[in-house]
C-alpha cells in the first residue's frame, strides 16, 4: 500500500497515511497526531523521525479529516453567475482579497444562471464544509438553504437578494441608477427612448425597469411596449431588440442598455446604423472611455460591493447574530459621450 | 445538541449527524448510512421515516466523510492568476463546462501572481482532496506537488509550464505569435519597434520576448536595451515604459504589447500621444475592434486552453497514463488598423 502510494499512477484512495506514517516512523498513531497537530509532548528526536516519515512519504494532513474533527475549515465559498462576465472578476477579487485577510480560501464557482445549478453548486460546497458563502442567486427560492444558515453556514447575497428566506443582502442602488440614466437621455432631449435589459425574472433587470419607467412617467412620457425588450443577453438577442427599435416607423432615438452584456453588443449595433443615436449603459466596463463616441454609463463599484459582502460575511462568522441587513451601495452615472449625443429633430 | 443544530445562531460544528437522524427516526445508525447512500436492505416504510428526520433535521451528507471512505471526491481545482484578468474568464469557464460534463465540481482560486499563495492555495486544494489540478502556475519550482502528483492528484497546468517537475501542460504558441506580430511591424515599414511585456519570470513574458528578439534578428535590425521593458502589468508601470520610449531621441515608432493588461494602457498613452504610434498587443479582448484605430492583436483562444487541459485532466483521472504531455495551440494574428500605422517617415 506504501509502495503504491509513492508511486506514480493516477490513481484515487492511496495517499499514504498517518498509519503509514507510524509505521515508517516507529512511533504510535498518537505521536503522529501530536506532531501534525503541533500539540505538546513529543520529544525532538521523536518528532524529527515523524518529519522525516511525512517528508518521505509524502504525506499531507488532511484538512477534511480536521473538518470533522473541529467542525471548521478556513474556507468561504462564492457562486456567482458566469466566471467569464467582467462585472463579476473585480467582486471576485475583492471578497478573495478580504477572505485571505481573514486567513480563508475562496472557493469560487458559477450558476450560469440556471437556478437549480446555483442549488447543487451552493450544496456542494455546504457539504465541503464552507464557513460561509457569497452567493449571486441565480434563482428566487432560497428556502433550500435555510437548514444550512440554521446550521452554521453564514450566507451573504450580493447584487441581488435572496428569494423567500431572510439573509443579509449587499446591492446597488439598481432603480436610483436607472431612473438618473433616462433622465440624463431625457434632459438631453429625447422621448422615445428604449430600454434592453436582462431576463425579467432577475432582480437587478426588474429593478432597472423599473427606473427606467419611474424616470419617463415622471417626465410625463408614455412607453411604448415596442420600446422595452427583456432577456438573455445573448448578443443575437441584444441585437435583434436593438434593430427592430431603430427600424420601428418611430424608431427610438436613445438607448438604455441594461448591463454591460447589453452594452458592448448595443455599442456594435450603433456602429453601424445610419443615425447617430443616443446610449447609456448600466456597469462601467474597461475601455468604454475609448471607444468612439465614449460610452456614457452608470457605474456601479463591484468591488466595493465584494468587499462589503465580505466584511459582513466575516463579521457574521466572527458571531455578530444581529437581524439579516439589507445595504444598498449608490451608483454613479459618469457621462462620456454616448450620452449627450441629442436627438434628430434637434 | 439536536436544538442548537436547529438553532439560528452563527456557530460552527453544531450540525444535525446522522446519529441524531438515527435518533429521531428510531433506526439503527446503519439504517441511515443505508438510506443515505443509496444502498438495498432497507424498507419502504424504513426509508420514509429516515427522509423525514433528515428533513426535519436539516440533515445533509457530508461529502468530506464520504471523501475520506472512498478517497475520492468529484471535483477539481483551477488555480489561477488573477480573478480578474478578463484573459481568464473563458479559460476558467471552459474548465468549469468540462468539468461539470464529468459531473465535477469546480474549485477555483487565484494566486495573484505569488508563488508562495500559488503553493499554499494548491497545497490546500489537495488537503480538500480534489481529484485533479488545473494550474496557471505563478511560481516556477513545482517540487512541492511532486508527492500530491504521485498520491493521485492528476495535475495539468495551463498557459505556462511547470517548473523543476515533468506535467503535463498546454501552451500557446507564445514565441510564434510575438515573431508573427513583431514581423508584421517590421513588413509596415518599422526599424524602431518597442517592447512592453509582464514580468521577465514569467514563462509567456520571456517566450513574447524572444518572438520579439528573433523577428528583429531576422530583419536585420538592431535592438536597443531602451526599447525593451518588462515588469508588473500595473497601469503606472506601463505608461511610464511606454512614455519613455516616445519621448526619446529616436522615439520607437511601433509598440508592441505583452499582454491584454499592458495593451489596455498602451491605447491610453497612444490616444494622448501627438503622432500616430502603431501597435500591436498580444491577446484579444472585448471592444479591441470599437476602439479608434481598432487594435491589431495576436490572438490566443483562452477557452480553447481551458478545455484542452481540463480534456487532459479528466484522461488523466480515467486512468490514462501516458509520459506527460506537452501540448501548443496555435495563435492567430487580427490585423485591425492599429499595427497598419506605417512610420512617421514613410
Amino acid at each position: 500500500m506504501t509502495e503504491t502510494a509513492r508511486g506514480t499512477s493516477h490513481r484515487y484512495g492511496t495517499r499514504p497515511t498517518m498509519k503509514d506514517v507510524a509505521a515508517r516512523a516507529g512511533v504510535g498513531l498518537k505521536t503522529v497526531s501530536r506532531v501534525v497537530n503541533g500539540e505538546p509532548g513529543v520529544t525532538p528526536d521523536t518528532e524529527r523521525r515523524v518529519q522525516e516519515a511525512i517528508t518521505a512519504l509524502g504525506f499531507r494532513r488532511n484538512d477534511s479529516a480536521r473538518v470533522l474533527r473541529k467542525g471548521r475549515t478556513a474556507s468561504i465559498g462564492l457562486v456567482l453567475e458566469d466566471l467569464a462576465d467582467p462585472f463579476y472578476g473585480p467582486l471576485s477579487r475583492a471578497v478573495e482579497e478580504v477572505a485571505r485577510s481573514h486567513g480563508a480560501l475562496l472557493i469560487n464557482g458559477s450558476s450560469a444562471e440556471d437556478p437549480a445549478r446555483e442549488q447543487e453548486l451552493v450544496l456542494a460546497l455546504c457539504a465541503r464544509r464552507v464557513d460561509g458563502l457569497v452567493v449571486i442567486p441565480a434563482g428566487d427560492d432560497h428556502r433550500y438553504l435555510a437548514p444550512e444558515i440554521a446550521a452554521g453556514v453564514a450566507t451573504v447575497f450580493v447584487d441581488r437578494p435572496a428569494g423567500r428566506i431572510d439573509a443579509d443582502v449587499v446591492l446597488s442602488d439598481n432603480f436610483g441608477g436607472a431612473q438618473a440614466a433616462v433622465a440624463h437621455l431625457i434632459a438631453h432631449g429625447h422621448r422615445r427612448i428604449g430600454f434592453i435589459g436582462d431576463q425579467p425574472r432577475i432582480h437587478t433587470a426588474k429593478e432597472r425597469l423599473r427606473g427606467y419607467r419611474t424616470a419617463m412617467a415622471d417626465a410625463g412620457l408614455p412607453v411604448a411596449d415596442s420600446w422595452v425588450s427583456l432577456g438573455p443577453t445573448a448578443p443575437d438577442r441584444v441585437r435583434a431588440a436593438a434593430t427592430a427599435m431603430l427600424a420601428a416607423p418611430e424608431p427610438v432615438t436613445a438607448l438604455f442598455s441594461g448591463n454591460n452584456r447589453v452594452t458592448v453588443t448595443a455599442v456594435r449595433v450603433l456602429r453601424d446604423h445610419p443615425r447617430p443615436v443616443a446610449l447609456v449603459g448600466f456597469d462601467d466596463f474597461e475601455l468604454a472611455d475609448l471607444v468612439h463616441p465614449a460610452i456614457t454609463v452608470v457605474a456601479q463599484d463591484s468591488a466595493h460591493l465584494g468587499r462589503t459582502a465580505a466584511g459582513l460575511l466575516f463579521r457574521r462568522l466572527d458571531g455578530i447574530d444581529d437581524p439579516p441587513q439589507r445595504l444598498e451601495l449608490p451608483t454613479r452615472l459618469i457621462p462620456r459621450g454616448s450620452g449627450e449625443i441629442g436627438p434628430p429633430e434637434g
